[in-house]
């Protein structure tokens, strides 16, 4: 049975492994839209070699290099922001939502509202657009599936069993490359030493959020709209190795835990196929070779970032969408040399006192708070 | 809604485990038979206390002392093997099988004839019986459920996933007492230091078979019958806190564990409220107290008994029932004083090569080979 595919950020990590799988089993699939922010030739050649139906770049200003590379093929080529959500809202058996950061929103809400299947990769959507995101969810049918290893992880875990019979739900956090250093070396971090992620291969901003923890504060919220078993029973805690990438504690004492590589073709695969399994490339766990797990609490002291993002999911409406335009903005600077490491939660903080807003009940609300809260983030950025 | 059970080996450790699962939720559950080996008082006290309207003393010679300590009560007293398989055949909802040895044969089967629900705590009967028992549970279109921390550990990984699936499934093993000693020091060890088990609290046999790892491997003969992926995807590995007690790994890459406390109550409670869950008063896992979880490949050459039971499993027809049979027989000559550890193996091995009936297809055919292979098994402990 063949079962038709639209990438949202096909050029990215987690569309480049997810077009891995596709070409493992090529004749299952029949792919509808591939999307990129701007890479046209590197979007062109896998429309060509995947003949997708429809190719986009989200800026518009790249669509002629695209129609370009395209010239003679069977895809069409469109771009801009409209383009984009039109392709989002083509029908297809499930939707990859991999676009990165708050430019996702928008074509994932037109992929929720078809009423299909969605693996969601884009984490800011779902911690900005909380509840007016899960509210879609909820009246269009729509089966979202987590590709965040964590959330897929827990996914696989409650597979088959109520929400009532969850004790707690904790997500492992490799503890990032500073796991080990004390508050002096963190004031002092540079960002070379911050993109140095210890198991995965990832791009500079979530890099540096594994370092503050951001990322695994990001997930809890995620976790609290995709699992509502109550924020009181999300846990974290520290596995340096990243080879269970979460678990869940049942009523009865059971705790299933999910374990695997650090491939994020194990997540996709197992939304690509659920609720059947598919093959992957991927070496078997051998834990004999690994020879130990460990486990630690997490250091609140040095990494406040998941006690804010514990408080920004308590307090709900906006505060998330607050957080994560701050962490944002704090990321960039620190990246760009303007702004010290452990400065990033202190901004973060200060932004969600200053900023309250009313809580969104649209995509449009949500959209406007991110903007305006990168705004007022910048502001206080120059009173650093 | 009040179910029915029975609990054939209503004193031991599992059926004691039951029973205080079943007194915190006393209103769901009414109790049809308990049954004994001789433990009159003890049996009686239990059936007075859960209203059970039979309890059954397999040991006929303790009847008298049943009736008199029954008198006056509503619950009917009876005993003998008759009596034992008519109480197993009485209607029950769910029946716990955890009759020790091969004395718990007759009236597993006798229950899985039923057609309802079987909680298999009695490994013997199934790597004695193996077809014979598999094949009952097909025709009467039984529910099996493992009681066993292993096999449930792995039956709650496999929920939902289809055997087609299955990479492999790997028992965990904490290695028993004497992981960590040489071959010399395992050619001296006595009885006392054998039933010394690191993490559960067992009976002598049972800490013995841990100790020479026979436990493990009638586990992974239970588990080729329960679990039919094929052996060649059947593993162990050791993992001396036995906190992961089994995983399950798919195609895709993703493993599934089930971890827990060391505590019977867990996949008893497992059991009781399939598909459901129960509460059980165990405390929560806490990785981050214990700290690590240590793995290391199995020594099949200071612990020979899983190879055994592998070659057991892959000859299958009367094997594994010679094979059981022969490690209850050195064992008990071990705990005697009369066999050196390490001979318990040399032992096993030796009986499986000398004694080779054809494959057993009812249930009289494996309690013969049962009976002959002891009675060659004490023969050959006369030539030690």
């Amino acid at each position: 049975m063949t079962r038709t595919i639209t990438i949202l950020g096909a050029t990215g990590s987690v569309g480049a492994s997810t077009i891995d799988l596709i070409r493992r089993e090529r004749d299952k699939w029949r792919v509808m839209a591939l999307t990129a922010n701007c890479q046209a030739a590197e979007l062109a050649e896998l429309a060509k070699e995947l003949n997708a139906e429809v190719a986009v770049v989200a800026d518009e200003s790249c669509l002629p290099a695209l129609r370009s590379h395209l010239s003679g093929s069977q895809t069409l080529a469109a771009g801009g922001a409209g383009a984009l959500n039109e392709a989002a809202s083509r029908p297809a058996d499930i939707t990859i939502a991999a676009i990165v950061g708050c430019a996702g929103l928008a074509p994932t809400m037109a992929a929720i509202e078809q009423g299909k299947t969605i693996a969601l990769a884009n984490k800011e959507a779902l911690v900005s657009a909380g509840e007016v995101m899960t509210a879609a969810v909820s009246k269009y049918g729509t089966t979202l599936l987590p590709v965040d290893s964590e959330h897929n992880a827990i996914f696989q875990c409650l597979a088959g069993n109520s929400y009532d019979h969850v004790r707690s739900i904790t997500l492992t956090a490799s503890g990032g490359p500073f796991r080990d250093w004390t508050l002096e070396q963190l004031a002092a971090a540079t960002p070379a030493q911050a993109v140095k992620h210890p198991n995965w291969d990832m791009g500079a901003k979530i890099s540096v959020d594994s370092a503050t923890m951001f990322n695994k504060g990001l997930e809890l919220i995620e976790a609290h709209h995709l699992f509502p078993v109550g924020l009181d029973k999300l846990r974290i805690v520290v596995h340096p190795q990243s080879v269970i990438h979460s678990m869940v504690e049942y009523r009865d004492g059971s705790t299933l835990a999910q374990l695997g590589p650090s491939d994020m073709r194990v997540p996709i695969a197992s939304c690509l196929a659920w609720p059947s399994r598919m093959d992957t490339p991927c070496a078997p766990l051998d834990l004999a070779a690994l020879g130990e797990l460990t486990f630690r609490a997490p250091d609140e002291d040095r990494f406040p970032a998941t006690r804010l993002c514990r408080l920004a999911a308590e307090a709900g409406g906006a505060a998330p969408a607050v957080l994560n335009a701050g962490n944002e903005i704090a990321v960039a600077a620190f990246l760009a040399g303007h702004l010290p490491f452990t400065r990033i939660s202190v901004m973060v903080e200060e932004l969600l006192g200053r900023y309250a807003p009313a809580a969104p009940v649209a995509l449009d609300d949500v959209i406007a708070i991110d903007a305006e809260a990168r705004g007022r983030a910048r502001q206080l950025l120059e009173l650093v």
